[in-house]
């Protein structure tokens, strides 16, 4: 919880200049967030409405869904000749280490256009960073009436107990995250893991929004049953691949790879469903999978710098821009190595795409709080 | 308002290592703050308690007052023997250039300490980054109980109108803030943007305070109604006289600092009064003047390496890490010509010290809202 942080700033490994495939993945997710702001507008008389956004990150994704959700408010106001809404509280949720600096400088642009486009005054939009862990309260009781997350619930908020760095035994040795090798005990393990974590994520959201409150969440999920799937861990396998290769050469340590588990899981439909029935204070209006491209099915556009690459180049800095911080803080990589690294895992993914169309599976659920 | 910021980070130059004398002006305010803070839970019954820290900058002060105000309350529930306030909402204020990074890092350990000390739960008290200027507009409204500003009211919104270094006239020729060589229209211009301030201030917090909520604002001020009196601009002149003889060796423009007028005030009483008055939602509870001095009062430590610093020194960097931002901004000057400029204001602020005793002012005011 300490270390996960996608890599801050502006530069060329950024997550500010890499999240195609996330803006790919909240772009799909529009039409479920827009009907569940509807519904939950058409139901519930609010007064000053309480939104959050769990795992905001930074970058040009962080103020887009609450730009979208205002959006939508704002054509419901016209819609029904009335203001719906007079007030927006909106916070924005990321670990501690995030880089809330870069989402905040970007704050007064944004309150300039929402007056500009929605004619709304500042006085009526309060926008604040409530920094730490999703797994827990996060906000007072009662306080909200719309949840989103996207791209953040597939974050564990530990490795799986029995998996950590310093366990005594590696149970999943030459690999980063499930793979179709791995024992059961890893499979059992990342599940339990996921379990805990994502019921404390319920229950902590229950005391949190108002009765008749929404949560839409969009997260890295499984079409099927199966954990060792393709498209739940197939980025993983190669990633190890790549790490594997670079050992082979003495340049990064093996035994830092046995000892490296991903705070990742994918889960299932069923999965999911699972934790929402046991907790009993929601109930799931919707429930969809989506197929995204490993490169956020960015076009290639030979006009910037990132649309000249390869897709292998594109989908690396991806996922660089994610789990930099991680790999760093386990491997101690060096910066000359860390760029080889990802190098050659953008050769590797180049190669697996051009034989197999592997793409991730993105699940999009609405929720409504019952009392 | 987009360039003022405290020096970041953790470096020799950060306002985070140079914060000495907002920390004692923060100090002796503590009691007027602990008596508002007990007399508002005495008369109010308050279910979850709304804070807000404004200006709180980065580093060690920024949640020394939030653990105090806590302190405070805990201790009354001892006194009382039950639990007063149930849930704490804690904002902490800045401009959107403040460094949240460095203050959100620290919190984890500070969550620890409340659970610990205290016994609070982590559910109980959630901290809030609210970036924005506190001329206008934070909160929702009658959303806080209780305000705390130190260190920040002192700070314009904007450079006084007619003195901006796009002026066509340049009124205040090789001075940085009001001087006793200052024109009059110099004086009005800054006791105007005061006002204009400061009502707006007051106004946006009425609105933002339930009734029977305080406020304890701390800032420079005055103890003479002669706004040219040294204790209030001292500081400043011999800001300006180490950037003069820097100028004169060719090393800064001079008519950059003719063009330069410091976005700051430091009222009097009878000022601040008078604004309160003309808003009149607010009653004067307490309002006392302490003086300060430069350096804070700051023990010479010679363990420490700034308690090794002559006095002049000392002063130098506590004024640095404050104006730094400002400077770089309209001087552009070059790294190694600030490093000469605070060397060459350390000296003369060491001799000024060695001949004259001059001490900052530090106003502090206890007010409550009425309706």
């Amino acid at each position: 919880m300490q270390v996960l942080h996608m890599n801050k700033g502006n530069g060329d490994t950024s997550y500010a200049k890499n999240s195609t495939v996330q803006s790919k993945i909240i772009s799909v997710g529009k039409p479920i967030m827009k009907e569940a702001v509807l519904e939950m507008l058409c139901n519930n008389v609010i007064e000053s409405m309480g939104i959050a956004d769990l795992g905001c990150s930074s970058g040009p994704n962080s103020l887009s869904v609450i730009s979208e959700i205002m959006d939508t408010v704002e054509a419901a106001n016209r819609l029904l000749g009335r203001r719906l809404v007079s007030e927006f509280r909106v916070f924005l949720n990321d670990l501690y280490s995030n880089d809330f600096n870069n989402i905040f400088m970007s704050l007064p642009a944004f309150y300039d256009r929402l007056k500009e486009e929605k004619g709304l005054e500042f006085e009526s939009c309060f926008i604040l960073g409530a920094p730490g862990s999703f797994y827990g309260r996060l906000f007072p009781t009662n306080s909200l009436h719309f949840v989103h997350s996207s791209s953040s619930l597939h974050w564990l908020s530990q490795v799986p107990a029995g998996l950590e760095s310093n366990a005594l035994k590696r149970l999943n040795k030459g690999k980063l995250y499930i793979s179709k090798s791995s024992p059961q005990s890893v499979v059992d393990a990342y599940l339990l893991q996921f379990r805990n974590d994502f019921s404390l994520f319920i229950k902590s959201r229950s005391r949190e929004l108002v009765a008749g409150g929404r949560m839409v969440l969009s997260f890295m999920g499984r079409s099927s049953t199966d954990p060792t799937t393709e498209n739940s861990c197939y980025q993983w396998e190669l990633l190890a691949q790549a790490i594997m290769s670079l050992a082979r050469e003495g340049r990064i340590e093996e035994e830092k790879l046995d000892s490296f588990n991903a705070p990742y899981y994918a889960p299932c439909a069923e999965e999911i469903k699972d934790e929402i029935q046991k907790e009993g204070s929601f109930t799931i209006d919707r429930l969809e999978a989506f197929e995204i491209d490993w490169d956020g099915g960015a076009v290639t556009d030979t006009h910037t710098p990132h649309g000249k690459l390869s897709v292998g180049r594109r989908v690396a800095k991806a996922i660089r821009a994610v789990v930099e911080s991680m790999l760093e803080s386990h491997f101690g990589i060096e910066p000359n190595v860390m760029d080889d690294l990802f190098i050659r895992y953008g050769d590797i993914v180049g190669t697996h795409l051009s034989k197999s169309r592997t793409k991730y599976i993105n699940l999009v659920m609405a929720l409504t709080k019952k009392w």
